[in-house]
């Protein structure tokens, strides 16, 4: 007979679970690495067509989807589709969060491309983030693998992405530039710069008979105090007497008064903090995509005569990457290995280094915990967090200064006061906002970035700047939004594209994962309590002692006594029920045993495990 | 034998969760009603004197000890002991986070108290908030339930707080004032008024022969522009010549520059909405602790000729026990109950309401969720969001807001351009902090309240305010500080107080939870997968094909080969391993099953539930 000891807590002998679950953090963000390339998608492919009911556009009609990215900030991905061809615009993800526990990451819904693959003809990229192709290499493998069009730059970041998943097919890039116009399929686009926190990011000019739809994916101005670059000016210079038809464009920084602090600013306060504390070793801790401020620190620091140490995954590949693409040419000697950190004095050491959410496992937050081997902080430290807290970080990123200000370093961040600029967001603000849609003056406006409060503040920026409401969309993700008329109405259809998150878990990806994951929010709550009885058929009775495995649910070593009157009441309610047992009414025992002992843990406890009663006939 | 079926997730007939599981925040603050009033700690009390090892302090010294408040925001608990007599200043509690999932909510550790039961002589309330009253009936209940002293409103709040905890003790209040003097034990203890956001917040003086200890509680200054009310400086007149030993304070809000907004802007602010969006009916989601506010709203909208709508149980029981306090005195009809609201026209609907932070349960939530079933909102209606965001609850905020859009209103928050100031912090921000120090000149300083990096901060703000460092102590919760030499000099003594957070769990109140807790977090990530086998133990065979039950792990229903695979590898693995078996080796063999399956799975899936072999032998 099993022998689970149920005065105490069974051994965790099975799981080998690594120090992941160290009792912090277990839904961060970011907290895994990124798929490891294993075999995707055990789950049978659903046969059923789940767009069938939705009618390709009409002739002359022009219908855009934003499978992604409107419900949300991250997994952009906006569809075209224009007669025979559909155009895909970015495919990224976002990261999972304390409402999707376990869950490695999340892709936008590509069911509606999935069934019109035959009319695919590219997936176009406006920059290198992940939140814009962290999905690619997933979406290009279910959509049937069309060219990917970007820029150098984008183009190595995204194969970089792909090589996680080296048992999909490669893709194949078309790197393109901005003064370039391509053909695809029937259509012809071009595209311009655009002003981001990562080089050769571009917006998107797709021309139609009754004008252009553009999108400047993410972006903010080249600008100081209000004053555009020229180059940023002569870049936008031709929308100035273009015919713009509709503007697809980001609400992420909608609520944000002014123009967005220019990165120039942030250069020029990192430098000042390097020179001034220059008796110290400096962390500076930024985002890894934030590849414009990494090439301009290492510009400082090979100008003060500093090595830099590069620590933390992402870090090291995207300064590899940068390196690869010839935006970055550090000097030789100039970036040293983080072993060799000791062999030079405080004043010499500039730390770039991953983490500055405060991540489980990122480099900083490792250090900050004392549990980075290669790195030990010392008193008087600098640490420059070089970053914002995104929403829903914040008790990390506090738990992580705590531990860093336990070794006695000095950290400065954007709220320090008095300290010069050490961050600013890669997004335009109202202002920047405002300068887009008076310099695009498109006839129709769908805003296709950030939650819909964003959303519905950008509409309104929108009709104070003059545009009819009934030439904006607000979208959810999946609405199928059409101009008609030749050009002159834009509405939504009745039908919606399948946009339910597609959630990766291990390698499983899917897009109906909500009841596993309900059933990890209950087992989080209250745990699980498994009822084992055997029943012997020729008496009815329990051959012995009900037996019970109980996980997450009481300290059992300190309930004993809960536990015996478990199985007494469990004894007591089989034998009520089991005279004249068959095994065809043991669904019936199983129902009354799980009620009874679920109103019993209840009511001593206060608790509602999930519990699952085992019952045998022998 | 037992008929799961392994094809599709069993169902749950036995748990009976209410709509708590919605899919969302499963984790959230407050997301669970207080304690029921049910049987307390069904865990055995631990015998073992986990704080014999601490001495007694010795005469003429003093000892410090911060339970809680020092490693969070939230939990307060200082204790004072002299020679015979300890007090306990405040019992608060916070809120459980995605750190402790299922967790109810978190008090101080109270062991060292538990066994100092015969000296402790009071616990004194600085003021009516739940993290600083919260854990009164836990803690109470276990130090021998000492008289409690606080002012008149704070003693309601907390009675109110007991109630709910039907069957333990009644408390003892004493209710003081700002004039007196108590003899507590062999201390003489003195009070002083202080501003926060609820009215009869009051310091406390413990005279010692060395100087004063003096703790503001919390508070901010009453001030506008900087200027401190006449009223304020009368408060804290006392304190000019007074020969203060030790200051004990607050250090929330240390990194916000200059003075605390003033309150008082934040009335004039909401009365010009209210008299701006004069046509709409107006929302106001605000902290229901905070007293000071609701008390000028309810008068404002009277003075507007507007009727009340109180919504949310926290709102409803607070405007009740202000009204009973006497700080209330609303006028017969103007308040009405929510069922009347659509009799009035939208200009004359004022509704005070629950769930700023975007709570699961809040009111407003559930108005955004048309879940709220007896209040509907409207096109046009005004919500005033009259609160800052706790940190950590950005997203449901951020949600709650997406579903406040969808319904046509008008959001008007902190953030939004242009408005009037709708909140301002009841915690004094870096000049309140610096005029404090000023003020009462003690000789040594011990930060009482928040994070780590916060204390860090404070420390170095009070030596430029000219304090040595030898003066300061910046604690963990359970440090013991000592004052000796006379009150020359200020120490931590080797010895640290339990301090492990009590998690209130359901009925269970205990510092043991961690393993617990880990479970539901690893059950969170990867689910559970049990697989059960009968063997025969004439032939060593399997009796039939292993059963398997599995929640959270992945959809069963698409997984089927996987499924089917894992009862094929149980039956070889334990075939192979059955032969001449006897009921004593049987935990070798779950052991060679749990690790083969988990190896498989992982492999397979890249995830790892936690398996639990179950292998009878019959």
């Amino acid at each position: 007979m099993e022998q689970t000891t149920p005065t105490q807590q069974p051994k965790k002998l099975f799981t080998n679970k690594p120090k992941r679950f160290n009792n912090r953090r277990t839904f961060d963000r970011g907290r895994k690495p990124p798929h490891p390339g294993g075999p995707i998608d055990i789950m049978a492919e659903p046969l059923e067509k789940k767009t069938a009911h939705i009618p390709a556009p009409l002739p002359g009609v022009i219908r855009v989807i934003p499978l992604g990215g409107v419900e949300e900030i991250g997994k952009n991905m906006t569809v075209i589709e224009i007669g025979d061809d559909i155009i895909v615009i970015d495919a990224g993800m976002h990261f999972a969060n304390e409402n999707t526990p376990g869950i490695d990451y999340v892709i936008p819904n590509t069911r509606y491309l999935e069934e019109r693959k035959d009319k695919i003809r590219a997936l176009i990229i406006t920059h290198g983030h992940l939140d814009h192709i962290g999905g690619v290499p997933l979406v290009l493998s279910r959509i049937g693998n069309p060219p990917v069009y970007s820029r150098n730059l984008t183009i190595l970041m995204t194969q970089k992405r792909q090589a996680e998943f080296s048992h999909l097919p490669p893709m194949n890039p078309i790197i393109v530039e901005t003064d370039q116009t391509v053909k695809i399929g029937e259509l012809t686009i071009k595209f311009w710069g655009v002003t981001h926190t990562i080089p050769d990011s571009m917006g998107i000019i797709i021309e139609t008979p009754y004008g252009n739809i553009v999108t400047p994916g993410d972006y903010k101005l080249d600008q100081v105090d209000g004053i555009v670059s020229e180059r940023e000016e002569q870049e936008y210079a031709q929308f100035d007497n273009a015919n713009n038809l509709l503007l697809l464009t980001d609400s992420t920084n909608i609520e944000n008064e002014g123009f967005s602090l220019a990165e120039i600013k942030v250069h020029q306060g990192i430098e000042a903090i390097l020179r001034r504390e220059k008796n110290n070793r400096i962390f500076i801790a930024a985002f890894a995509s934030h590849i414009t401020r990494l090439i301009r620190i290492v510009e400082i620091a090979e100008e003060l005569g500093k090595k830099i140490v590069v620590e933390g995954r992402s870090m090291k590949t995207n300064i590899d990457v940068i390196t690869q693409a010839g935006l970055l040419k550090p000097s030789k000697g100039l970036i040293i290995p983080v072993e060799d950190i000791e062999k030079y004095p405080p004043d010499r050491i500039l730390v770039l280094i991953t983490g500055a959410q405060g991540e489980e496992f990122g480099a900083l937050n490792r250090a900050a915990n004392k549990t980075n081997k290669k790195l030990t902080l010392r008193k008087g430290d600098r640490i420059i967090l070089s970053a914002s807290v995104i929403p829903g970080n914040e008790r990390q990123v506090q738990a992580m200064k705590d531990g860093l200000s336990r070794q006695g370093v000095k950290i400065i961040s954007y709220r320090t006061p008095g300290e010069d600029f050490v961050h600013a967001t890669g997004h335009g603000n109202k202002e920047d906002i405002k300068w887009l849609h008076r310099k695009m003056h498109a006839k129709f406006f769908v805003p296709i970035h950030g939650h819909h409060y964003h959303l519905e503040l950008h509409k309104e920026l929108a009709m104070e700047l003059g545009m009819l409401e009934a030439n904006i969309v607000v979208p959810d993700n999946g609405s199928i939004i059409e101009i008609t008329h030749d050009g002159t109405k834009i509405g939504v259809r009745k039908e919606k594209a399948p946009s339910s998150p597609m959630m990766v878990d291990g390698f499983s990806v899917g897009d109906e994962q909500n009841v596993v994951i309900r059933d990890r929010q209950m087992l989080a709550e209250d745990g699980m309590f498994v009822v084992m009885a055997v029943i012997d058929q020729k008496t009815g009775m329990l051959r012995k002692s009900p037996d019970i495995i109980s996980r997450g649910f009481v300290y059992l070593k300190e309930n004993q006594e809960l536990l015996r009157q478990t199985r007494i009441l469990t004894k007591r309610t089989i034998e009520a029920s089991s005279k004249n047992l068959n095994p065809n009414n043991l669904d019936n025992i199983k129902n009354i045993v799980g009620e009874t002992i679920s109103k019993y843990l209840l009511q001593k406890t206060a608790k509602r495990p999930l519990v699952i009663p085992v019952i045998l006939l022998m």
